[in-house]
């Protein structure tokens, strides 16, 4: 029987970033009946009413009509292998210059399996082996990119986030810092809106000055998008790739929240060129892509290309009936923390307000650890995520990650009811 | 204008493996009327037959029968994100008890985004970072697995193939100078049946012996299963994943031939135990896979759990048919070599004849080389594919392969007929 030394494995499986899934997934299956606030999945209701036949049926009548394929040559594409940079590429550059005024050409597109493998792909194409170059991620942050740098040995700084976003402030002193160390940063990752688990938001000020210190201090952003569909019409902001600027931003979206994960289909904008200038980015994540998952599926493309069709071409169109469940959501949340964690303030129990989003943090006066959680289970059938699994370093012990996003109003309403009676029997006494 | 220095940019991205697959594409857009025996890509006739909705609707009657869920639930399941690790686990598992004798169970299968991702995982999670442990690779070698180590910074050793496969003799030798170097061989990856490029396949004999010697250097086998489905009835051999000492087989197998690759499915058989023994290899795997592309679409992997059950859940009865197109091919191809370029072989041209695969392999007395390519597509209308480029060093230089796998027989003549005109006029003159 063979016997693998757990330490002659890679690194990064000894991290507990690869764990942290898994180790909510282990909680919610001996739950089963509890009411769970920590899935950050997309709702069920937003996938009712996709209708895969009608939207392949969509895409390939684009195929024929625009693309000049016969029929046979098109459906033929759903099937076969197709260029690692994919295959919608050019329905998402329209859509990111109709939508958000992203004004790219179709080959700085990558089609990826979710925005994960974009990630990923950044990453390694942007990190030398065994560099001493430096990824800046806002603290906390989405376990996707720290855990997609750890598989890399990619080295990380955490830069404390306020509701504004990260704190520029100090996203310059650990520039300064990290130059000094001889580790200087190569890219700083940010949730512009409505980040994963925290919940900032950066204001226009706040982006453009994020802008001008990654022009001064020589690094990319890598902008991830997931959020952004959920702002209320009339409040939404520019993403970072539609300011003045916008050559050191690497775009990263996904169709997981507006179209649906099941898809796994993702994008990344990489217009920056390379060497002599004949190649983009892009060109380099394709290259990487083919030795990772060759392509992203033409059958998934497809069905979320007719999707895009099927809403004129608009991501925004496309999200906006998403985008109304979760505000919904978002406003039965807050209001049933307001309605029964009122009292719990008095004892310095605080959560905060984003405008958007699947994600409310709570402050609690005790550690919000995994007993705890166990606790919150076991006897009042709640489950939330413990907030000190996003952050780097040993912090955010203090706080919990709720979600909005997978329940219903009457199972929100129950679980923050459960939630109050377990913070006031178990975290204030 | 950002403009990134390419030497900046991770090292793998100057490699010409990352490149090969590019590069074909580039000469085949240029000379769309040749014939091109380049693509390794499956027959568009194996997929004619593909109806989506059918094998969707099978899988789901599947999870509402067999599993348990209702219609609702199931339905769902296609849309959601689902675990890392897959949801056609166990009736991959089922496949490969009834069809090759392995016995596994579906714990250690982790469903990934084609055969392409289970290499890049099973090489992430079995070396460490910057380590000094050594992947052999049989000389030549699929571009996926070289690739996906050079992205990995995995270092290489390439040992001679035979027509009977990797040498084992040339392999022992390898694992002694690398011991000696302090870079000792950690696996060893190898295509058993009709291997791509070379066409090899392993005797029952040989596939014995490699796992002893795997046994006594301490190494794991990495076996690709890709194209044994295309055997002669009567004449397939059991996977190294069958046989005696296969707790050291990590088994890598793919739909992209026997379904389709569009659907971009494959799957890893990772048993060995890891630490303690309270987790597998396939956790390990699955663990990564989450920052990687998270999960392989489950909409995909249901088209395939459908085809599956369709096929009696069997991989060989989904493979039949298409398996007979391949034979058809290449019984066309090596007769069409016979009749065509016998003169040749006064003039040392040489070619193998593999029972079985896509390939053949051609040896020319000149270099098969990037310009030779240009003036047979230019001249002649017809593309192949440069052997060197499967190759680590030099070596291979005066090699081509053709690929039957895509072509008509009737192209099939057509091309041989060119090729053997390019080979009289610019060969052998």
């Amino acid at each position: 029987m063979v016997r693998l030394d757990a330490t002659a494995l890679h690194g990064s499986l000894r991290e507990p970033v690869l764990d942290s899934v898994g180790f909510l997934n282990e909680v919610m299956s001996r739950y089963p009946d509890a009411i769970s606030f920590a899935p950050g999945a997309p709702h069920p209701d937003s996938f009712a009413d996709v209708d895969l036949q009608h939207y392949l049926d969509r895409f390939l009548d684009h195929l024929v009509h625009q693309d000049g394929h016969t029929p046979g040559q098109a459906r033929r594409l759903l099937f076969e292998y197709g260029p690692s940079r994919g295959l919608i590429n050019a329905l998402v550059s329209d859509a990111l210059a109709r939508d958000h005024g992203i004004t790219i050409p179709p080959a700085s597109v990558v089609i990826t399996v979710g925005a994960q493998e974009a990630m990923f792909l950044v990453l390694r194409a942007l990190f030398r082996a065994a560099g001493r170059d430096t990824l800046a991620v806002a603290n906390p942050c989405f376990v996707g990119i720290t855990g997609a740098a750890t598989l890399l040995d990619i080295p990380l700084v955490g830069v404390a986030e306020t509701d504004d976003g990260i704190d520029l402030d100090g996203l310059a002193a650990a520039c300064r810092d990290a130059r000094r160390a001889g580790r200087p940063i190569r890219a700083c990752y940010v949730g512009v809106d409505f980040a994963n688990p925290g919940g900032a938001r950066m204001s226009l000020p706040h982006r453009a000055a994020l802008l001008e210190l990654a022009e001064r201090e020589d690094f990319l952003v890598l902008e991830d998008n997931a959020y952004g569909f959920t702002a209320t019409g009339g409040d939404e902001l520019p993403p970072l790739k539609a300011l003045p600027g916008a050559d050191r931003v690497v775009h990263i979206g996904t169709f997981a929240k507006i179209g649906f994960p099941g898809a796994r289909v993702g994008y990344v904008v990489a217009d920056q060129r390379v060497g002599d200038g004949s190649r983009l980015l892009a060109d380099a994540l394709a290259a990487l892509k083919s030795v990772v998952t060759v392509n992203t599926s033409p059958l998934c493309q497809a069905v979320i290309g007719g999707m895009l069709l099927t809403h004129g071409g608009s991501l925004a169109q496309l999200g906006s009936a998403k985008a109304a469940i979760y505000r919904r959501n978002l406003a039965h949340l807050t209001t049933a923390l307001d309605r029964h964690l009122d009292e719990a303030r008095s004892a310095g129990i605080r959560w905060n307000r984003p405008a958007g989003g699947f994600f409310v943090r709570i402050d609690l006066p005790v550690p919000a650890d995994a007993e705890l959680l166990e606790i919150s289970a076991a006897k009042y059938g709640v489950l939330w995520t413990p907030m000190a699994q996003f952050y780097l370093g040993i912090a955010g012990d203090r706080q919990l990650r709720l979600s909005c996003s997978y329940l219903d109003p009457d199972r929100i309403e129950t679980g923050v009811r459960r939630l109050a009676a377990f913070v006031e029997k178990e975290v204030v006494p």
